[in-house]
C-alpha cells in the first residue's frame, strides 16, 4: 500500500485553465505527483448556475477520490466560488480553491484599499471574493467586471493582439477610472494575457495571479499535515496525469500552450456516471 | 387525449442559438405550438466530441417525448451534423436537422461552384455538409472555416461592432480569395451578425440561412403526414413553452436579443437524468 504522503495531489478545473495552477503546484512542489481532471465536455462554468457547478464539482471529486488522491485544489475560480463551501464539508481530505489565497494576497498588496477583480459572470455575481476580502481588511473597495471574451480570445490563442488589447480596454476602463492599485485575475485563463492586462491598466497598478498563492498554501497546508511527499519523483515515472470529460486529442493540443511540458496525452472519463 | 396533429413540434439546441430557427418555425407555420430547450448547463457543443454530443441530443430527445411532441427539430448545426443519423435510427417520429436543408439552399443559389461554410470546430470538421453537398452537386467544391468567436461575440452582444468586423475579416479571408459565391451560415447564432458577415464578404455573395429552409423543410414533412395543426392557436394559451437545462434567468434576457416575443420565463429541467 502507498504511504499516504506519496499519494498525488489532484487538481480540477472546468477545462484547460486550471492549467496556469497545475504549473504553479509543480514549481513549488516539484516532488507531488499531481492527477489534472479538466471538464471539457461541460466547460465552461462561468455562465453557470450554482446548483449545476456544485454538482459538476461533486462528480469531479468523485473521480478524483477514485484514484487515491491526499488532497484536492480546485483550480477553478468559478468552482471555487461557486460550489466550494459546499464540498468542502462533505469530502474528508483537505481541498482549497483559489478564491481565498487570491483575495490574501490582493488585501496584501493594496495600499490605497482599491482593488479590481476580473472573472466570469458566475465568479463577479458570486460576491465571494469580496466577502473574504472584506473580512480580512474591512476598509477595502472591491470593484468587480465579467469579461466573457478573454477565455474565447485566449483559446483561440490570441494572446498578444490588438482585438485582444481593444477588448481589455473595454472591459477594463471603468477600473482604471476609479483609481484601483491591484487588479486580481479572477480567472485562470488570464494569466495567459497578463502582458495584455498590465498594457491596458498601467505599470502602476499590481497584478495579482491566485495561482501563485494556492500553490503556496496548498505547500503550507500539506507541510501542516505531514503530507508533503519526501522522495524524489523517478524519471520516466508518471508524476502528471491529465483526464478529461471530452475531446482529449484537443485538449492535448491547447494544454501544450498552457503548460511547456509536452503532454503526451490525457484520458477521457464518463464523469456523468460519477454521482 | 389530444389529436395528434395538435400536438407541439419539439426544438432543442445547445443553447440560445436554435431561437432562430425558432423564429423561423414560428413565422412559417403560425398555428403550430412549439416546445424550446436549450442546454444551458453543456453549452456549447460545438467544441465537443461527437460521443458526447450524440449522448447529449439522447437526453433531450427523451425530454422531449415527455412533452408529447409530434415532430423534433434539431436546430443546432453541431448536434445535426454529428447526432442526427444515429438518433434519427431510434426515434419513432420525425426529426429533422438544420445541416441537409441549409446545404440544399446552397447547392441550389451557387451559380460558380465554390461554396464556404463557416460554423463550429465540430460541424466543419464532420464533412458533413460537404457531404450533402456532394450528394446533390456532385462538381461542388466547399470551403470550410470554423468560427469560433463569433457565439460568445453575438452572446457578448457586439452584433454590429469594430471588433466582430475585425475577427470576421480574419476568418472570411481565405473564403472570400477563394472566390465562393455562397456562403452557408452553419451556426445558428451566426443570422445575428449577418450584416457584417454580408459587409466582409461583399454583396456579391449570396449568404444561407439553413434556418428559414429547415422551417419550410419541417412544414412540407409535416404536411406530407397529414400533422399541420388546422386549429387557429388560441390567445392566452401556452402555444411557446421554454426549458433550459440552467440558468433560467439568463436565458430569459438573451433569449429576449434574439426572439423579439418577450419571453416571460423559462423552466429549468435536470437533463442529465433523462438516460
Amino acid at each position: 500500500m502507498i504511504a499516504e504522503k506519496e499519494k498525488a495531489i489532484g487538481v480540477f478545473d472546468s477545462g484547460v485553465g486550471g492549467l496556469t495552477v497545475f504549473r504553479e503546484l509543480m514549481k513549488q512542489m516539484p516532488k507531488e505527483r499531481l492527477i489534472y481532471f479538466g471538464d471539457t465536455a461541460r466547460v465552461p462554468y462561468g455562465s453557470k448556475s450554482k446548483e449545476t457547478v456544485t454538482n459538476y464539482s461533486r462528480q469531479i471529486i468523485r473521480f478524483l477520490r477514485t484514484q487515491d488522491v491526499k488532497a484536492i485544489v480546485v483550480a477553478c475560480n468559478t468552482a471555487s466560488a461557486m460550489a466550494l463551501d459546499d464540498i468542502e464539508e462533505e469530502t474528508d481530505i483537505p481541498i482549497i480553491g483559489v478564491v481565498k489565497p487570491g483575495a490574501l494576497t490582493a488585501a496584501e498588496t493594496t495600499k490605497n484599499g482599491k482593488i479590481g477583480l476580473i472573472g466570469t459572470e458566475a465568479t463577479i455575481s458570486s460576491g465571494i471574493y469580496e466577502k473574504y476580502l472584506k473580512e480580512m481588511h474591512p476598509h477595502v473597495s472591491v470593484l468587480g467586471k465579467a469579461c466573457p471574451l478573454f477565455c474565447p480570445l485566449v483559446e483561440e490563442g490570441l494572446l498578444d493582439d490588438p482585438v485582444t488589447t481593444e477588448i481589455a480596454r473595454r472591459y477594463l476602463a471603468g477600473l482604471v477610472d476609479s483609481g484601483i492599485d491591484t487588479l486580481i485575475m479572477g480567472c485562470t485563463h488570464y494569466p495567459m494575457i497578463k502582458d495584455t492586462l498590465q498594457a491596458v491598466v498601467g505599470e502602476s497598478v499590481v497584478l495579482v495571479n491566485p495561482a501563485y498563492e494556492t500553490a503556496r498554501e496548498c505547500k503550507t497546508m500539506l507541510s501542516g499535515k505531514d503530507l508533503l511527499n519526501e522522495k524524489e519523483i523517478e524519471l520516466g515515472s508518471s508524476a502528471y496525469q491529465f483526464f478529461v470529460s471530452d475531446a482529449a486529442e484537443k485538449f492535448k493540443t491547447i494544454a501544450n500552450m498552457f503548460l511547456p511540458l509536452g503532454i503526451l496525452g490525457a484520458k477521457t472519463v464518463p464523469i456523468e456516471d460519477y454521482k
